[in-house]
């Protein structure tokens, strides 16, 4: 339709329906990122706990193995008899290996993830993380805001990650952002990717502190992502300068902390879950004031007061 | 029955069943506060949204107002002739008066909360205090913790509730925190509370910072409380003395951040949603290892991802 006839048309309620979603606001953010419909999906379990969700596509491949998946209208459970985290792990890794040679599972990233009900020392199996999202488990990760004092107040350092990155190309990220592995502790894993993302030495690792977590849950095209996020602040001294050895980051920034606030608010040069991170960082420190319009929601949003997170962890 | 019969009577069962829950861990506080059971309750409406959740007890006693209340088994309908926040305020007003006549609701504390489907600026009508709770309406409040910086670490200030306070006599409290009454703003009630409860002069509460709040729905015997705190932070001057000028506090204590997360943890000296507070701002303050037990569900517990404040929110 052409703008001309567009203006012709145009009606008191296309006001509403059909004005795109100006790109501003700060409640946006969690929004966009706990978008599912429940209705794709059946809830799956191993001995008899509640890990994730599939979605009907996969759930559909899954009957290829009648022996490992007892499949009905209230959900998947995982019958294979294998007792053991590792018997179990085995039979995942040779089914979703089938997955990809079946090209329902596009990559096999060669990290393990924990499958839980719970927290990730709790797991009842191990999965590729390329499967994560397929079988709809739930993921943790660690990001670490770096920041430095100064006379104009708090600077955040951030990273542009590189332009050959599998997803979110050029988007802004986290000083050290990265998932969790199920065979390293929280304090290994974060010493190992300050190095690898920042060059951090552990010297100043062991400054960081662990200041919370914030919670999402998004539907992709082929899974869900429900994703617990542990947040670390880390003081800096001036003299730190960031150095990226792994080649996933292209740049780094130092940002004052009320310029990350207006890029949050006004763009989407963010990776999407950095936003969260950022706007719980910014909520801490004191630099969103309470009468902010959807303050509460915002602080209730970011530790998943979800429909999702909500029907997974009770 | 005699202890000697019970051991007799012993079986693997009562372990679980009968034995005293320990007084102690960190998760108990947030599961003592989300306590309660929807079957008791009819959810209430003004203007077709929720406001609220009513026992039957009370439903049973609002049907002497047939003009005023729709009563079916799927809720309660406000529907007395009244568009305006004024008058809906006067009718309730005028119900809560009835009631108290009656010994339904015992205390009219003469200052008025907000009746609201969302944000406490979000009003649909006013309620007395007294009766939020008889009403299941959402109540919102300010807790501002008060610190000094030490050689030790953190020093967290934290007052001592008065012998004859209505509620919690004797406890542990917040160092400032009080309910937020309609007619105040955010700005303007912290003001007030702080120079009432410990005499601190507005230039100092100018730094209080925002950081965040916590939310928890509890069951009563007459009612529902789904509450909401603001959470601050104040560093002060180590020079600084808290006075208290309105009779509700005992004494106040300087005690290292340290201890207070060892009477959290083994006690019950503090206000229970005061251990909620504190929580909060142990774990904002890298003073919880992310490996303690429960740290996720700490995390998110303390941010309402209960049933209570999700049927409210959604």
């Amino acid at each position: 339709m052409m703008i001309s006839a567009k203006i012709a048309n145009f009606q008191e309620a296309d006001l509403e329906l059909n004005m795109p979603v100006p790109q501003q606001g700060l409640i946006r953010h969690i929004h966009d990122l706990n978008r599912w419909d429940p209705d794709h999906f059946l809830p799956w379990y191993i001995a008899g706990q509640q890990v994730g969700f599939i979605k009907h596509q996969l759930v559909e491949a899954l009957r290829q193995w009648p022996h490992y998946f007892a499949i009905s209208d209230d959900g998947v459970s995982f019958i294979a008899e294998a007792d053991s985290i590792e018997q179990r792990s085995r039979i995942l890794t040779e089914v979703v290996e089938e997955l990809r040679q079946q090209a329902v599972i596009e990559h096999y990233l060669n990290e393990s993830f924990a499958v839980t009900a719970g927290s990730p020392n709790q797991l009842l199996a191990r999965l590729d993380r390329g499967a994560a999202t397929h079988f709809g488990i739930r993921t943790f990760g660690q990001h670490l805001n770096g920041y430095v004092r100064s006379d104009q107040g708090l600077l955040l350092w951030t990273a542009r990650r590189s332009a050959d990155r599998i997803r979110f190309q050029n988007m802004l990220d986290n000083l050290v952002a990265g998932g969790l592995p199920d065979n390293l502790s929280l304090h290994d894993n974060l010493l190992k990717e300050c190095r690898e993302e920042a060059n951090i030495p552990p010297d100043l690792v062991r400054n960081a502190k662990a200041v919370g977590a914030v919670s999402y849950c998004r539907e992709t095209e082929t899974g869900l992502k429900p994703d617990t996020l542990y947040c670390y602040d880390l003081e800096l001294p001036e003299t730190f300068e960031p150095e990226n050895t792994d080649g996933e980051v292209a740049e780094f920034q130092l940002l004052p902390v009320a310029q990350v606030l207006e890029l949050i608010r006004h763009s989407d040069e963010f990776k999407p879950n950095c936003n969260l991170v950022n706007l719980d960082f910014l909520i801490r420190h004191g630099l969103i004031d309470a009468d902010e319009p959807d303050y509460l929601e915002l602080v209730r949003g970011l530790h998943g007061v979800t429909r999702a997170e909500h029907m997974l962890i009770e």
